[in-house]
């Protein structure tokens, strides 16, 4: 196999970075471990562990050597597109890691500590006046953060690149103003005439673990995820995929013992995630240019897998005998009461449990929130309030309890703020990928309904998966689908599978 | 909890030394998650992590201002034992990693890991000619290592420092002399007019990996293991323990299917290493002194659990019914047929299966081949015959092919030489610890038959555990028991046991 890099400031650069890959790949492996096996008080030791890594990563990305290296890098004429790649993603990290001085780094991680055990306590006891005065603290710490960033416009939007490289909040404002716009009324329509049920009994039956492990070990064999060879499916108390490298990416689970569509359906948005690095070029692997791009095209991959091909009809076919053979009750149900059970459409409270229509609402209220905390001034005394409000003019439904309102995420708790509007990029992202796909595979749905998964992964890993890290993410899309994100894909996807 | 060490030089050495620690941390979570999770095309990824970071540990370790400040340490009067306990190991440390020129460290790693596949794939055939040329290289580099190191009397001392701090061939040699004279006799005695049998059918019997899992962790409850709070029982292809610290200690264990001592006696076996990581003194959390302080040692506690308590009369009681309740065969044997079957001697050809009182003879055998390899220019083509004459006069067989005579382990392809000795230490002190513990617990054989360990392990935490790595093996032995390493103990322990 040739290496794609063959200039010497690049290979000298990519020499030095090995550590740091290394130690990034410590870190993940003992992530994952801490969230699937780690007995409960291995937390201290592996917390300090964890903190001198990442402590020890930054010195390394901050080493004069490295970074003279990498500037003089920026100044080479003629490197070919993955040696730009390596560049542009380097100094985007130099960049950022300089930005803030190691004190504010240290009270971020203080402060987030804290904030997030307040805000456990704060969610339990469903008392917001635990949680409140840290919230002011990480607000101000995200202006701050802001300030050190820099951003053109408004604070924000220094925010919003750090978790979307080139993402400003006017665009992202442009976005939820057409979703708005089109997906209220529609949503409206969809509860008075749509084809989709407000509930379905499929969701109170119960299963036993094993039921849905094996059903979940059958569709991923059918998706063809190397289980054993390249990865592994456990389980978690919140699913989630990693990777350490690109020939070992790992996914978790997770069995509520109710309403199985839950397993199902992170157990296959999971594995959108794990196939996007598992189909990394083999040749980026120890550089930076190995893996996904954003954490919108990410989540895109996953709701790809998840919404278009996991709640399609055909997938619900594909499955029913599976579900059959391993849940006595699906004797009682039909292929399509699976398909219904799995669209359900119902405004609720909870963000992690809405639907595909009401998800982008959820979404659109945090990025208003988290944009007037950067922007305005707003306190977080103010933001139950807001939250409340925003949630009835929305979705038409006004939370009783803190729980399940402004409490129900862990993110602000954890300082992360500019995060949200990802999930909706990918969600939006996952139905444009659908409308160009279709193009080249017109029986897109026959194929999903004979699990001829090969052709729908080839067209990704060609599109989307084999480029890693080497464009930013809307040079990725300009490249991949010739085209800007465009909401109206996703309208188009709901009505004509909601109406 | 106040510190222990209160001297600002040390405290600005541990200060450095935490960085040291986390990359140690993280190396063995990456170590134990390749033998238990890893899926297998991960490991050219985990190999690069693991070697980077090995070498970032060296890196650190040999820093100039870390090593001055170590050196600085050793000047200073008045420390604490703590205090001059973290010097000690991290003088030993530095002086034995300085000892080796990268070059030299390079070559070992690329031999060592070509002579493994050398290895595998000539047991496999059962061909030594294929190894046979990479164990001259091994013997070259474990020479040049004794040279490196530098010795007193001969090359071979300065390996076996490298495994059990200070422990010299004399001693050894000594040791062995000693037991040869009065254990071979023994041994044809016990062979003739002993009180166990020489095999027994219940190394026959077929289990379901289910059925004794449940045995190994009703076991480890009855031992007060805590799992899932500090620690995990998994399983491996080769049973082992790692310690991510003193609050995250994990044993594996296997299940061949058959002969079920197998498995339960490892799981003992681990679980006594274990229990040593587990009774440190958290005071000494993330310093050079935390953790066991030698391989000899710590085999001592890995035997004394599954030899003097695992293969006794009274732990055979205990576990009686449990083994009933899981195996149906049971129902046609007794309690005293488990014990018998726990304590089959017969001469064997794998050492890794041997008997407690063979064990030692297959010790003995590697030991005089080392100590040729290193002192009298012996050859890689003369040691299969100097290995079956060896086999021949101490256990009266003779191997009929490599894979069951000099082929069966590892070790050597590993460049490991040296080790050997250190098991027939930890089996000789297991039954010294005993009787000086029994002077403590006269009623010790009861309280295990009730399952009382708290004063077992109370015992072991107070004279050995709690002490980490302060004192150097023979310091601690003499702290501990009073007397030095005596193999007097095993021979009247095998008499009593078996004749």
């Amino acid at each position: 196999m040739e290496s794609v890099f063959q200039n010497e400031t690049i290979k000298a650069i990519l020499e030095k970075y090995r550590r740091i890959w290394a130690i990034g790949h410590a870190q993940s492996v003992l992530g994952w471990d801490m969230e699937v096996n780690m007995p409960k008080e291995g937390i201290l030791e592996r917390s300090v562990a964890q903190g001198e890594l990442s402590v020890l990563s930054q010195e390394f990305l901050l080493k004069p050597e490295f970074v003279e290296l990498v500037e003089k890098a920026k100044g080479i004429e003629g490197l070919n597109e993955y040696e730009r790649g390596v560049v542009r993603v380097l100094d985007r990290s130099i960049r950022i890691s300089k930005s803030f001085p190691p004190e504010f780094l240290r009270e971020m991680s203080e402060v987030t500590s804290q904030a997030t055990k307040a805000w456990e306590e704060a969610k339990r006891s469903d008392d917001f006046s635990k949680f409140e005065p840290w919230l002011d603290r990480i607000i101000d710490l995200a202006k701050r953060a802001a300030d050190y960033l820099g951003y053109e416009d408004e604070p924000y939007d220094a925010l919003l690149d750090l978790f979307e490289e080139g993402l400003t909040t006017k665009e992202v404002e442009k976005m939820f103003d057409k979703l708005e716009k089109e997906l209220k009324p529609l949503l409206e329509k969809i509860m008075e005439e749509g084809k989709v049920p407000r509930e379905h009994p499929l969701e109170k039956e119960r299963y036993e673990r094993e039921q849905m492990e094996r059903v979940n070990l059958w569709i991923l064999q059918k998706f063809g995820f190397p289980l054993g060879v390249r990865s592994r499916l456990d389980v978690s108390a919140h699913p989630f995929t990693t990777e350490f490298g690109i020939r070992d990416v790992r996914i978790t689970t997770r069995y509520e013992g109710y309403d199985f569509r839950r397993t199902i359906l992170s157990t296959v948005h999971e594995f959108g995630h794990a196939l996007y690095e598992l189909q990394q070029d083999e040749r980026f692997m120890f550089s930076p240019i190995a893996g996904g791009v954003s954490l919108g095209i990410h989540e895109s991959q996953s709701r790809f897998w998840e919404n278009i091909i996991g709640r399609s009809r055909e997938f619900a076919g594909l499955i029913y005998p599976v579900l059959k053979e391993n849940l006595p009750f699906m004797a009682n149900y039909t292929p399509e009461d699976v398909y219904l059970y799995f669209n359900i459409v119902r405004p609720d409270f909870i963000r992690t449990e809405a639907d595909v229509v009401t998800y982008n609402f959820h979404i659109l209220l945090r990025f208003k929130l988290e944009r007037m905390m950067l922007n305005e001034g707003v306190k977080a005394k103010d933001l139950p309030e807001l939250w409340n409000e925003e949630m009835e003019r929305l979705l038409g439904i006004r939370p009783k309890t803190y729980a399940e309102g402004i409490l129900q995420d862990i993110h602000w708790a954890h300082g992360t703020i500019g995060y949200f509007p990802t999930y909706s990029i990918g969600t939006l992202l996952a139905s444009q990928i659908y409308y160009h796909m279709k193009r080249d595979i017109p029986d897109f749905e026959e194929k999903v309904a004979r699990a001829e998964f090969e052709p729908i992964k080839a067209w990704l890993r060609e599109r989307i998966h084999r480029w890693g890290s080497i464009y930013p993410p809307k040079e990725l899309l300009q490249k991949a689908l010739g085209e800007e994100l465009n909401p109206d894909y996703f309208v188009r996807w709901v009505k004509e599978r909601y109406l």
